[in-house]
């Protein structure tokens, strides 16, 4: 049995793979054909994708992270393709979390007072938040910070990071409805056909789906159009769930918040008009990203692969050949 | 009985005072002596401390916020301080929450480079990764951001404050220790006398005690040096507890991190070098503030002042009058 794996990978995570297989380092540079039977690609897409084209034979596609949207196209009916989707749980999840609470605590507003030494302007905190909930009630003292305690939530995504995503809301009591493609009774989770219907109410929307024809676009002007004054989106699965277009014109009207950890396109270009709009956070796709990731990604991979050497079903799968 | 509060208080949380008492609005241009039984100060300490010198007959003070060191001393041994501990509470633990979290994820960073409409600079990420913790494993994926998971927190005051982070902690399984003026049991709390010895192991440190004599400079040069390379100090109680000279050289060595909600002095000068410092956040003592928080504190200081009326024993005395 033949595995290649990203050469750039730390070789003391190889001593989690099981014994009795040959090891094929694979090179980002690789120009010839190189024949395996099992793929450990490079956890960045565009690298893997550089490779794909020289290997041959490959039967078994064990990924490091949790998206394979960008190989199972390619990867054609004679292959199986598996994730590591419980590699990037916790600390997606986690970015979740911190994305609305930066976003509810305005310290995208403070980091910018602080970089221009203004204290004072803390009083941009209550207008900023006025504006955008429409709470016109001029608190004393007046409000400069949101609670998450209480909030309203709307998780569209019930996978493995969406369950992450719900224990770690626990502590905040928030009314959480559950959104998903397969809906279920034990606990409560809403067809995703019923998405519109539960838009008005959600005061936070998370989004952690997998992309597919079914996600692609599924938050377009109308649903934007639903959300509540000051409602927070939060994008924590693919850019392309959501139609650029539309967020675009409803950030700059004032209507809503969001939080995004991928866009479409990706990377978002320089110029792109996103960079620029009011009540946002950005960050470059990085959501997964944690020291604890590369160890728990091989050792999910690792599992896979004796559990293959041994015959025995996968535990992972996303793509099954011949399907 | 002669109740006098902000005349800036939003008018409907009035009612929820008890009846039988005679309603006495001071403006914050208050300019001649007033004779009240009751004091229910504006909850900005500087607005509360130009009415003070006008004020007689005071017996009993109601504070809206947490902290009233403000007052302690001005009010002498014939009156009573009570705090509104609990209107605090979940704001200013989910604050906590939140700027570990931005800490952790680097989003200080991510800032900036969604300013700069740069998104591969996230690159940066992991260069400061490494810089701060010290971790040069050189993982691929590179590292950018932590996980709170698992992380070892020293949390130093265990009030109602630091119960409630506590409480919110617990999805993230860190592994805790406690540590309060009085020491306890159950749950085990450390004294505060083992501070120094308990610094060394924490990679996050969270200050939520009060400010008095004991926890004065409590954060000094020994306490920083005892620290780890890269560990995160909170500080969410009073500038004060921290030496600023300290953490200004500990934070320019690239030693440790920092998230303030309050600095010493306060407001900060707009020329102070603490705002340039690097792996910093500071917030403008904003922690507490909540739409949620007004509302609150005026039922707190209803209900403590229902007691008064009845005779009965008041429930968040901060200092007993004859003490």
């Amino acid at each position: 049995m033949r595995v290649g794996f990203p050469a750039t990978v730390d070789s003391t995570l190889l001593d989690l793979l099981p014994t009795g297989i040959e090891l094929i380092p694979l090179n980002d540079g690789l120009d010839h054909e190189i024949e395996i039977d099992v793929w450990i690609p490079d956890p960045y897409p565009t690298r893997a994708l550089r490779i794909w084209p020289h290997l041959k034979g490959v039967r078994l596609i064990l990924s490091l992270m949790a998206g394979t949207d960008w190989i199972t196209d390619k990867a054609g009916p004679d292959v199986t393709v598996c994730n590591a989707r419980a590699a990037h749980n916790v600390s997606t999840a986690e970015w979740t979390i911190s994305a609305i609470l930066a976003m509810l605590k305005q310290f995208p507003l403070f980091l910018g007072l602080q970089r221009s030494a203004d204290w004072r302007g803390r009083k941009e905190a209550t207008v900023g938040y006025e504006r955008i909930t429409g709470d016109a009630r001029h608190l004393h003292p007046p409000v400069m910070l949101e609670e998450l305690t209480g909030k309203r939530v709307l998780l569209v995504g019930y996978g493995a990071i969406g369950t992450e995503i719900e224990r770690m809301l626990a502590p905040f009591h928030v009314d959480l409805v559950r959104v998903a493609r397969r809906p279920r009774i034990e606990p409560l989770v809403h067809s995703v056909k019923h998405f519109d219907q539960l838009l008005p109410d959600a005061e936070i929307i998370i989004l952690i789906l997998p992309l597919n024809d079914a996600s692609r676009g599924l938050v377009g002007p109308r649903q934007l159009a639903l959300m509540r004054q000051g409602a927070l989106l939060v994008n924590a699965a693919r850019g392309a769930i959501v139609q650029t277009e539309a967020l675009l014109a409803a950030l700059n009207e004032g209507r809503i918040r969001a939080a995004l950890d991928v866009t479409h396109p990706e990377p978002l270009p320089h110029d792109h008009p996103l960079w620029r709009c009011p009540n946002l956070l950005i960050t470059p796709h990085v959501a997964g990203s944690s020291p604890q990731f590369a160890p728990r990604a091989m050792k999910v991979a690792a599992e896979e692969l004796k559990r293959y050497l041994n015959g025995e079903p996968l535990q992972n799968v996303v793509q099954y050949a011949g399907e």
